[in-house]
């Protein structure tokens, strides 16, 4: 099967006809169609499937037992009308680098998996990376009981209305300690290799990265008969800390967001009681990181206190900066490199989304590819790679693995 | 029966246990036990219960067909997390005002009703007053078909599962001309007579008051990867708007609140592509709401320019100034007036909320009374107002009647 054609059969699952874009939300009916076509390409090359305890889905080419495996892979599930490259790419991808090996001939010295990790997006619990932070432990089973989406549905509650056996999630660092080296393939989420004109590149870094929580409360009132001096309104401290976030974000050359909002009553005629927003903030360095997040908390507090609105900052998730193995990554660098003119080199960037990898990245070593993403537009409908880059992507994925997994 | 035993009946019906404020929605099981809660009293009082083509509920003292009749009333639903009085205090009043006047041995030389309006806050469809728009033919038949709530369902659907023959739905001129007087008591939503130390109060008019959607598009993508420089995002022109309607109401002595928000696909980690926004505004006069309402819409237009994000602007919903009839205001005057210190007069107050009293006072002579509200807060669980108060807002609505149906 091409990978054209594993494309094409991926395109229509999940796929919202109302935005175009994806919402493969974990536990559900589109992720389970998901996983069928995984576990299905997995059979279909003769490799041996297996779920894992937390719900991550394993082909495995050879015998695991032996240890030192080479693992390559990404995840399935997307952000709420994300779009069809982020995860699925790296998927389909592993599993056209192994048909290129085969038809190459090469020779395995090492077990090879292709892996698909469960709910790394977060969309439905508001955690990203659950299969992989269980799996390495990074993630308790006390708290992975406590997640809940939207309709107060906990983790293992849909774990278990899917059919999966909630009673045995938690970590599994003999299954972890199996793998060698692990490299996942992911569309690029910026435009580093447009601006440098390269279809492919390798991850330094990902930079460090949290979620706060800012909870404006205020008092609901009627909206029309409630004089502006009498009003506690959590609207406007909250827009005065969307504007201080860009501001923060700018002067420190790092990013925020406020992409989520929840307001209580949320009528077109109360001054709202309660205005939930979420901070998504990522920067090189933790340092610069803490200069932002504290920047935008300090003015936030400012207009609430100016308001009479109370204020609560949460941080609700935190990921420090994650350094690839040097090692691994030199000798993607030196896999790459033969391919390529001598005089130039395979960019190396750095990345401020999350990714399975870096949850692995602490207890294996761990490496990235990325693809280059025109646009740099990701977690939209919009999201998208040419087909020439994406086979020079399954190209250097497949030299990687047998770089490493063939010597 | 009391005033005070006919509250507390009331008052477990449709509360949250979370919020504490109540969740009375049209056409809903709390709907229908507060609409069975109105038909026991009014068959307890010997009344002859009807129910009309568009959902309200009467209560007749007298035969309808006499015509000139006296109608006083309100409604019993609320907002989303309302209080206990914006709605019920009308309805519970009209009835134990009833009771006073038998009590006095009052003899009626005109027909007297008591009604329940349907749907008065617009809580479930987004329109507020559709009981007494349909009958006053200030709501088409199509119109009203084409309402939905949140899950999709039309208020005809709605309406035909509470039980009610959705056919019949339109304008009722042959109803509405048999009354003479419509008097709507309510709570007051702001703090005036609290300012003036009244209980009670008359109102001289509705503010005109609207509703305009904000459509802020921009284009979806990743929180961590986009470069600030390569954005689009919805939520920043949002904010400045949010301020700038604040602004803008504080500058022209009106109002303006932004407290209804939808964001899609509001996600932490994803920038958003569309953030819609519905600002409530209101003033005393039409020339001052305009300004307000071009002010907020011009700076709106500047900041989405600046972030590369489209704006569509839709007036949802309009009022213009509801001037009540000012013979029927006079006589109110003049009557309570007798019951009270010839230096002081009742106050005359405009209102920034809107009533069914106001739908109705395009076709009928209509006045409203207001009991003071000690905080001013309304459309909140905290909506309160002492027993003493609405006992004298109680005796203020039997004074009418007897000077209007008893003469």
């Amino acid at each position: 099967m091409t990978f054209h054609s594993m494309w094409a059969e991926l395109l229509p699952i999940g796929r919202s006809s109302a935005s175009g874009g994806y919402r493969r939300f974990a536990w559900t009916g589109a992720d389970t169609e998901c996983r069928a076509w995984f576990r299905q390409q997995a059979e279909s090359r003769g490799l041996t499937y297996e779920l894992d305890r937390n719900g991550n889905q394993w082909a495995w080419l050879g015998d695991p037992a032996d240890g030192d495996a080479v693992v390559t892979g990404s995840h399935l599930d997307s952000v709420p009308d994300g779009g069809a490259f982020d995860g699925p790419l790296g998927v389909v991808s592993s599993f056209a680098a192994l048909d290129e090996l085969r038809a190459r001939g090469a020779e395995f010295t090492k077990p090879l998996a292709i892996v698909n990790f469960g709910d790394e997006e977060g969309a439905r619990f508001g955690l990203a990376c659950v299969g992989s932070r269980l799996a390495a432990g990074r993630l308790t089973v006390e708290q992975a009981h406590r997640l809940t989406d939207a309709d107060g549905i906990t983790l293992p509650q849909a774990m278990e209305r899917a059919g999966y056996d909630v009673g045995a999630i938690g970590p599994d660092p003999e299954r972890l300690g199996r793998i060698g080296a692990f490299v996942e393939l992911h569309v690029e989420q910026g435009r580093a290799l447009d601006l440098s004109g390269d279809q492919v590149g390798i991850a330094s870094a990902i930079w460090p990265h949290g979620r706060w929580r800012f909870d404006f409360r205020g008092e609901a009132n009627h909206a029309g008969t409630t004089r502006l001096v009498d009003r506690h309104d959590p609207m406007l401290p909250y827009a005065e800390t969307v504007l201080a976030a860009r501001r923060e974000a700018r002067l420190a050359g790092a990013v925020a967001t406020f992409g989520k909002i929840a307001v209580e009553p949320n009528g077109v005629n109360a001054i709202p009681s309660l205005v939930r927003g979420w901070l998504d903030s990522r920067a090189a360095d933790q340092a610069t990181l803490d200069t932002v997040v504290t920047g935008v908390e300090k003015a936030a507090r400012e207009y609430a206190d100016a308001q009479g609105v109370e204020l609560d900052v949460v941080r609700e998730s935190f990921t420090p900066v994650v350094e690839f193995e040097h090692a691994l990554r030199d000798e993607l660098a030196r896999i790459l490199g033969k391919e390529r003119d001598a005089v130039l080199s395979v960019p190396v960037l750095g990345t401020g989304a999350g990714h399975d990898a870096g949850i692995l990245s602490g207890t294996v070593p761990t490496a990235m590819l990325f693809v280059r993403n025109p646009t740099g537009v990701s977690h939209s409908p919009a999201e998208y790679a040419a087909e020439d880059d994406c086979v020079a992507g399954v190209t250097a994925l497949a030299d990687v693995l047998e770089g490493l997994a063939c010597r």
